[in-house]
């Protein structure tokens, strides 16, 4: 399957088929200089898959998790880029989740003012939802994507093979996007998640439909696409509050969305699947610390915030609401 | 004067004008938040202009030189921003020269991946070239401007007025860049500069009509704007060999263009104008180690480097050479 993503910069395919991981170089040179980012979870079979198609190829692995889209990784690979002469026409790889695509693709934006970049998600989350789109960046004082750019791969490998060997608890993290994919926009891909089986790739394929609609409307995020933050107002907060280490991105955005989330029959319907997946629904967090973070969150305009409210399944829509009235919602 | 600028994501002005500095508020929204970002050597009253327009404006004074082009001061300013709640929607003004300008405009691409920037350009060299076309940046391992992004300022605004306070070295470094845009597409220009007096405001104005030329045609410089790059690869090498500190930018630059240039006539034409400007037109740099530092260059492609020629004044073109080449031309 391929599916064509249209910004204003840029055009690029993405192309989900098992076992695409080996089959690289078909798609783009890889006779230049290639740095591959990955890390330390990422199985080593991955890496060798793509190691094995380059000759002149610098690996770079990183620690695993957020602690990594931190200025401090981000200014090493740029020196390990500089010190190993690479030119403004050589290739970055990034091969795993959203931590390391964020930070390579911020890696490849700046290097020299911009060279290629192509993404291999390897987690349901980047699959469905970080791998396009072009946001990528770091975290500064614990502030979530505060700084970056808006950087398109040349192309995004989806291979569904590699979601094997993810743990349970990856994999269903990551499926959260799919879930708020169909909140927003797909009121079919939501049901999905109401039936016994799960057809992921049908899951990721309707979900990045999804994405590619908001990304191609509106690349920089300044009206529609920010329906794509559906829950993630406080869901960042969530993940900052909580130092970016007892939840994950999509148990965030899933306790996130249950807090938005009004229509108490939706409201039952979401938590059912949550349930299902073993993704917490709620927390304890201290609700003043929330809505600090959310203040500081770059969403967050003056006294007032943008947030996104379902009209039903299927169907978002963005509100400006005084900040303040954040704290009855929490 | 004012002179439109249209590049594929943006369109924005340069204004021209005696004074213009005390009235940036009547052409953009400073009732937003405002990062002021200058360095030690931009005159208090310049500073104050500025600020007296404003109703919520940090100030960011830099180190003067080439060393605030560094890590360390991107990170400091983006975490100023952060810690002072800047959102997407505040404004970034940089008042100084290149260095300000690289600096402050790498700050503004990256911090919540873009907010908007203007440019108030205060020497010679930033008001003919640097303060245009988007290239913002920092140098790494002293490879001048190798981390950065292509980024438009909203505006331009340049104060011929101001320039009454710049010393004579860096006044005359500036016109450098001025002497290259005739030497590269306008001889009219090129010969302004054999005359008794400097007509300095026409001189600006023609520098940047050339330099408007080569940014709309190819933004990201993938191929005629290289034509700018006339005498830098040489003048960025001399630049990382003294350490950015013995010689300034222009001065670089204009012993790169006399080292590139092989056409006697022109070349003393060339040698005539810079002596009347005090501006060095040789050095004993080791060449060995110049062009190590030419191989480290963004603009070197594996053993072949683009190199920019003059086919006569007013007219340049680009060749693709062997690196090894380089070594006879130095």
């Amino acid at each position: 399957m391929e599916l064509n993503i249209n910004c204003n910069q840029e055009k690029y395919k993405i192309i989900l088929e098992k076992g695409i991981i080996n089959k690289i170089g078909e798609y783009i040179n890889l006779n230049r200089k290639v740095a591959l980012i990955s890390d330390e979870g990422v199985p080593e079979q991955y890496i060798t898959a793509i190691k094995s198609q380059c000759n002149n190829c610098l690996t770079i692995i990183l620690k695993q998790g957020e602690i990594s889209k931190s200025f401090e990784t981000f200014e090493f690979c740029l020196k390990e880029l500089i010190s190993n002469n690479f030119t403004r026409n050589d290739l970055i790889i990034a091969l795993g989740g959203g931590v390391v695509g964020d930070l390579a693709g911020f890696v490849a934006s700046s290097y020299m003012r911009g060279i290629d970049f192509i993404n291999v998600p390897t987690t349901t989350l980047s699959q469905i939802d970080s791998s396009i789109g072009g946001k990528v960046g770091i975290n500064v004082n614990k502030i979530k994507n505060c700084v970056g750019a808006f950087y398109q791969p040349k192309c995004v490998f989806i291979d569904f093979d590699v979601l094997k060997t993810l743990n349970k608890r990856l994999f269903n993290e990551g499926l959260v996007e799919a879930i708020k994919a169909g909140l927003i926009m797909d009121k079919e891909l939501f049901e999905m998640f109401e039936s016994e089986q799960l057809d992921i790739e049908k899951i990721i394929y309707k979900s990045l439909v999804v994405k590619k609609y908001f990304v191609e409307k509106d690349e920089k995020e300044m009206h529609e696409r920010k329906i794509l933050n559906f829950g993630h107002t406080i869901g960042h907060a969530y993940e900052s509050y909580y130092g970016l280490k007892k939840f994950h991105h999509g148990e965030c955005v899933a306790m996130g969305m249950m807090k938005i989330i009004d229509n108490e029959k939706i409201k039952n319907r979401l938590e059912n699947i949550l349930k299902k997946l073993d993704i917490p629904t709620s927390n304890t967090a201290n609700k003043e610390e929330i809505f600090e973070y959310i203040k500081n969150d770059k969403k967050a305009f003056s006294d007032k915030i943008s947030i996104i409210k379902l009209k039903e399944i299927g169907c978002a829509f963005i509100e400006e609401i005084e900040l303040e009235r954040l704290r009855d919602i929490l």
